[in-house]
């Protein structure tokens, strides 16, 4: 079988644009209603789709007051979406900075148990203030202390999921056996940020492992991802971008043991549709024309982590903005380049980004966003596109109707799941725990 | 109306003896199957009891080898179920020892949306080691410790759930208002085990504030459930002891401008069921037989917080055990005074407590068992009680069938649900959160 295309939903409640909430077609009140996640998770599924993704932030981070917001806990909304559905993937991001990993463990297991293996999680280290305030933090962590214990935290996940064997259970109800314990084993982790003994009280998930995502696009993203991602959440403006990503990925992955094929790479792509071309340009004018100027200069200012005051809307950026050494550095590095690329001013730099989103943007029929979504895919540098619709549903909703067909007439995407499991959607094998091989090992040949 | 009763089922996977796996009529991996669980929530909900009940415990720490155990994550396996009924609450167990009140507040909240204003969060504190080692602690952190900790995550959870006035969300999309902030406030909490800035970033749940329970009958688990509690799930084996502790919790209600009425108690009640009372003894004598007597010595033993070899089976209990300062004080008491009042031997007082529960035991006639109910509930000391079959599903299923028809020919028990939140069912009203009374009285009348 050919090299097949992946796609997910990158789930931002009304939509990518600020101004989505704003359009025909939805409620106000969709961002936290249940119904509404459902309703488009099940589309998604029709679509055919590898994944709903959830981003996720545990605070009320942006402006409320004008535009809707991640706001319901991802792992609960996502096993009410599992009930709903039967294949569709379902990934979580949570944070490793504000979260215990036997907690974390365990709640993405029984995700996995409770959706019959669709379950995934994406790790974030989140770099921002108003999140650290929520956790009794006088300001964010160090991105490299961030990072290390992510690491860590993702090595216990991973050594717990693995800690009970596959026949671990063995029910026998005349002779009063249970569990085999010496099949489930305690982990005994001793690190820098945690101590955790295990074992997990939640038999080995059906995936094996659930679905690893990461989504930095730092040194150390970079470094984490090589070691443990079964997917990258990427941001490419160009395809000389996801090229340089993909190989520098593949060389890092290589110093793990790992290829370059073990690790899915999906950019995030918003995308704007019409029948016509024209007709697509004229809605992403009047989406734009929607979004309040102070939000996406709000947006932006945060970004950068400057005070907006110092941007003018029809000069370009400061030129003298230094890293913020405590933050995201992946869209704020995007927002620079894109700028700088594009000689754009600070309206016109919003407006690239859609009004807010650090991600590349298509605006165009659903065959020019078919033929690109091909190229790229050919190229090698991608394995598919977290799908960011400017509007939930109108825009998704055109999205499965008529780029979904191009893409299957083009022979790069799945009429119908071949699997039952996000893992089987993805591709990858079940691991087994390290554990069972050793046992399987011994056994003489 | 007349005072009514309340019902709930304390879910312990395959009921509550320590055999009941070996029982007819499930299946070893029920325990880990979340359509077990959905199928018996749903047998709930068609008796209308009030809600399901999940234990909790972080760790794998109930003698695996011998019996089932509490293992899928309680708030993601309610949401499953949430999507599968309409009506009976849900009620999850969650450590306010090894959690964050943000991510808490955070899930019970989207759990309340989820289900249409039906969850409840029961607040415990985890006093065993095997979770400590799970969390990098060196041992239990002390009781008072913990109750402190416990006392202050309540009230940061209770004031993130009022941070969202129920009319914040204004969503006019002519005029770009989405939230009123003006209407979402800050919680600003500096205490001694938490720093919580807020607001919430999920908009106030359907219930106001979901119900919260408490279960801890010490001193310190008193204060919390006089201060804070919905209900609390109280131990009584004699209704003497329901009457001391109604009073007992009565009184301090009080000191916290509160009522009896404000809290509703529910002791746990195990039952053993048969057609005739000598059935339901060699039901009961069945089960016990298939109890592994080490698993039994082995649970007496952890309540004790003694090694199993000090204790003989044929011989009283040891005449010293000292009150462990650690440890969960309800249950330690409830075995000496079970012990020291029938004068049992180890092994009578193993199976007076079904060969591992602390709670209640009764055995008998539907008709027995509701006459007992009854009587508790109209001495005013217990409003319902937390339903712990001896057998799932077998011992649940008469329950519903023959026990449940009893209560209702009886006049104190519902035949249906009066209204569709878990606050409906236990007759509270829905608070308001404080900054909408404030503007509230702020009205000239």
């Amino acid at each position: 079988m050919s090299r097949q295309l992946h796609l997910n939903l990158n789930f931002l409640n009304a939509g990518t644009y600020g101004s989505a909430w704003r359009w025909p077609g939805g409620a106000p009140g969709d961002f936290a209603d249940p119904a509404f996640y459902i309703r488009t998770a099940r589309l998604a599924e029709r679509a055919t789709f590898d994944a709903v993704f959830l981003a996720d932030n545990p605070a009320l981070s942006d402006r409320p007051e004008y535009r809707p917001f991640q706001s319901l806990e991802p792992t609960i909304l996502l096993a009410a979406i599992a009930a709903a559905t039967e294949r569709i993937g379902l990934i979580a991001t949570i944070s490793s900075t504000y979260n215990e990993p036997y907690n974390l463990a365990r709640r993405i297991a029984t995700l996995d148990h409770t959706s019959h293996g669709r379950a995934g999680w994406n790790v974030v280290t989140t770099a921002d203030r108003q999140t650290a305030a929520n956790f009794g933090q006088r300001g964010v962590q160090p991105h490299q202390d961030r990072y290390a214990r992510a690491g860590e935290f993702t090595q216990v996940v991973k050594a717990l999921w693995d800690s009970w064997e596959d026949d671990a259970l063995i029910g026998d109800a005349d002779t009063a056996r249970f569990v085999d314990i010496g099949r489930v084993h305690r982990i005994d982790h001793e690190g820098t940020y945690f101590s955790v003994r295990g074992p997990l009280n939640v038999p080995r998930p059906p995936q094996g492992r659930p679905i690893l995502v990461q989504a930095g696009g730092s040194e150390d993203g970079r470094e984490l991802a090589a070691e443990h991602a079964d997917a990258v959440f990427s941001v490419a403006h160009a395809l000389a971008d996801a090229e340089e990503y993909a190989t520098d990925l593949a060389r890092r992955a290589r110093r793990f043991g790992r290829r370059r094929d073990d690790i899915l790479i999906f950019p995030g792509l918003v995308t704007v549709l019409g029948s016509t071309e024209a007709e697509a340009r004229r809605r992403e004018e009047a989406l734009w024309d929607l979004v309040p100027i102070e939000y996406g200069l709000g947006r932006l200012a945060g970004t950068l982590q400057i005070d907006p005051a110092r941007l003018r809307l029809d000069e370009p950026l400061p030129a003298d903005i230094p890293l913020p050494p405590d933050h995201n550095h992946t869209f704020f590095r995007g927002a620079l380049t894109l700028a700088e690329r594009g000689r754009l001013t600070v309206r016109q730099l919003i407006r690239a980004q859609g009004g807010g989103t650090g991600h590349r943007i298509l605006i165009g029929t659903p065959e020019q966003v078919a033929e690109s979504i091909e190229a790229w895919f050919r190229s090698g540098a991608v394995d598919g596109f977290n799908i960011m619709p400017d509007v939930i549903p109108s825009g998704f909703e055109d999205f499965a109707e008529h780029v979904v067909p191009a893409l299957r007439r083009r022979g790069i995407f799945r009429s119908d799941y071949a699997g039952t499991m996000l893992r089987d959607h993805f591709g990858l094998s079940r691991p087994l725990s390290p554990h069972s091989r050793i046992g399987a090992e011994a056994v003489p040949a």
